[in-house]
């Protein structure tokens, strides 16, 4: 069982008392244990651990006063993901649904699959369903899209992908989201480490949801599924970015680092399906 | 008390097996009763109930076969609405909102709140803030966009309806819950019943949240909001609308309606705040 | 040679004095020559020959009362276009554009070539260049977008089009235009009448600049490029709709017609360029 | 009559053969006569004079080997503007403007006019026409769009920046323009220098075409319209910028000033109306 360390260092310069949300911390999961944790702020402030959703996610919310403030975070984590054989596992029927993953379905800020029904027909309609489906999407993604730092800004959607054909992590996966949810396929934005990612950075992949599941994919191909470790999640990366500011700061250094622990990795084998909701 | 009886009747031609998910019952919340109700499907299906989200919105999926369709929904609704003074009501202060209205800060398909910080801070920073402030974007919707039907259409967003100033019920609510985002008030998309709307329809209004309560608003002033009866919510028009198709389905007649049912109505005096959540 | 007799049939309820400039009228150009036409107003009406640009397009310009109008315009035309080896034609070296040309590589409207440099360069960059490119453009464009009227409206362009993957002929004109821009191609749209259009309708088509001459193509592929009726053109439809209303009329029928007169026509050869300018 | 002295140095460097069109030397026009000018080019290389466009717009092009390249560029432009009372300027029927400005009323790529005919009705629509009309919409513009650089980029039209509320002075003259278009005045984007221009750089601005003339506007109010210098002019700033460059080749260092030469100055009367062409 891979065993990960992950770690995060953000230093701001806060010029006006400032609210922070952090989703920096790994959300347990019946397939992710935190063997380990410890966070540290600078100035030691108070902070409230903030859970949003049904899932297991913790952020941290806090207020800063005006001034230099650095958070350093460090974790073990245990990943025993669901391994499952990628060619057995198909796409559920739209009556066989669960309710809490319809929403996933519906189109969002970044992911307009409202717009992409003629797209995602035209270019998957004729695919083999289920796994295999998604990960042509991925590919398709992939050669389609230049990976260029700087080309896309916050307010950068999928639509504006296809057209621009560059992007970066987040925008692989609004991509891929949007074109899944076009085609009938549940999808939602998942933040975390990655293990082996360079240059070393906070990621953006996502999930789908197949045969009951929800699996991990990455359209960038950048580092091996086996070794991601999840943050937050929502609709888009409008719900997971890993810091939200309201007042006046600015990201003066970031770190993120996230390495194998000891020598039981592996499982990269490409033709697994990795599931570790 | 008022009580409201709703109805509505909608009729498709069906050309090949279609899944159909339906939100157009009433939820059961503390401020609205359901005294009964009654639906009625033609030819007679099966169906089954569907909870989505943690309110107790209750959507109808089913499977129609090909062939004609119609259903029949009828229902007597008590409404007990919590009313409050509206110049008593402020806004939250970030730090101390609750979790679980967080996400209706973020951006969503329809309402880009992340493009319109300036925006909403040259037309509303300086506004007094709570509920006047809320208020007061109704006000600005309701004058600067006109209300033309066929104006917009299914990919019509509160950007593109600032742009074009012209719009229907949900682009109203869409550029209003887009502002109120912008200024840090958590807001959402409620479908419904409204009394006296003309032409009768189904209605899209929001929420806004103050003073740690959901209050409804409607910038299109069609109807007192009062006589509101919430069906569905979510972060916008995308997550609510009245009938959700898979398949090949035309609808071939719509009929709507939501009418007082005694003499107990009135509460149509425009500064109380209205809370049904 | 081949012989083309156009008509065209308009007619308007018109509920408030009008002005009207329509381009219905074939322009006279060394490769197309007006052998005789008629135009006939009801109720008859001043008119204005406008001439628009430095081609000779002739549009009419005239003001219209309150009440029914109808024009009836006829011409037989003929067609001596430049038929060149299509292998033969290559791209003009930025640097040795004339300066009369150069605006036709700026984004319009319709056509944002600023955004498509890399969707054009991973698409079409390795392709031979010349006029085999720009066919390779209309096979591309043929097959990815599909024909669909009614799929877009006056406000859609080619980013658009090219995320919805459907449009008619002004929005294929566009797509190819924009790609040719982005390559540093000249490219601008033509307005027309098509032999063996069906439906009859006007058609929008486009030219590229190779070779010092402008080339015709039509990435729609529903009527041969050698029956093409030049009208207007300019950088994308903004400039070249058969009718600019400013006023209150609503059209109640359209009828326009483009048949060979003789048996001399052919020249269906898809593989020789045509030019008509 | 004040005479300007006008200067610009452009410093690149060339990492590949490149080509430039520069378009920094000001047009010859009845009102605007060139006293003398000079240009060097370092390495000294061959270049052609290119006129785009029926205006006696000079533009500069050349081909520039690898390495370092610097451009300098003086001239003494005396202005003789046709001046006239504002108050008497009204605007021109659509059925008698002059057929070449017609094409300043469609929307082009930065000016999308087609989209605002409701917003510009909406807001100038009951305004008294003519000059002051014009006016108006410069002091909207000015009053509701943040002056802030790096707003933008290249791909920011009207309608983006009607949204963001934030521009520099291209998106002040496209929001303008686009907004004179869809009230049916025509307009053009305009290039130039202009004196006092703080922090000094090329300036963009507008001239809409009322009673017979093209007279000049700037949103931005940053500086005396009577000491703009025209260099180029277009439908937006697509057919404006100051450099085409295709090849590669990364700006170093840029100056641009200009200067009244004598006292002979004044015309700052802002109710005065200053005509150019």
């Amino acid at each position: 069982m891979p065993i990960i360390n992950v770690a995060s260092t953000l230093e701001y310069n806060v010029s006006a008392p400032t609210n922070f949300i952090f989703s920096i911390v790994p959300a347990e999961t019946p397939h992710q244990r935190i063997l380990e944790e410890s966070l540290s702020l600078s100035p030691q402030l108070d902070y409230e651990w903030l859970q949003v959703g049904e899932e297991n996610i913790r952020n941290i919310r806090l207020e800063v006063p005006t001034g230099f403030f650095r958070l350093d975070y460090q974790a073990r984590v245990e990943l025993t993901p669901a391994v499952d054989e990628s060619h057995r596992i198909d796409e559920v029927r739209y009556q066989a649904l669960p309710a809490e993953v319809l929403a996933y379905l519906n189109p969002s800020r970044y992911c307009e699959s409202d717009r992409l029904f003629l797209f995602a027909s035209k270019e998957f309609g004729t695919q083999q369903t289920g796994f295999s489906r998604v990960d042509a999407i991925c590919d398709w993604v992939n050669s389609h899209i230049d990976y260029v730092s700087g080309s896309t800004d916050a307010s950068s959607s999928a639509c504006d992908v296809l057209v621009n054909r560059a992007g970066v992590c987040r925008d692989f996966a609004h991509v891929s989201i949007a074109l899944c949810r076009a085609l009938g396929i549940p999808a939602r934005y998942i933040s975390g480490y990655a293990v082996d990612l360079q240059p070393p950075d906070f990621h953006g992949f996502f999930e789908a949801f197949l045969d009951g599941k929800w699996y991990l994919f990455d359209a960038t191909r950048m580092a091996p599924v086996s070794g991601f470790v999840r943050i937050g999640l929502g609709r888009d990366a409008a719900d997971a970015s890993f810091a939200t500011i309201v007042g006046e700061a600015s990201l003066q250094n970031m770190q993120v680092s996230a390495l194998v622990d000891d020598a039981t990795t592996g499982n990269e084998q490409t033709n697994d399906a990795i599931s570790t909701s």
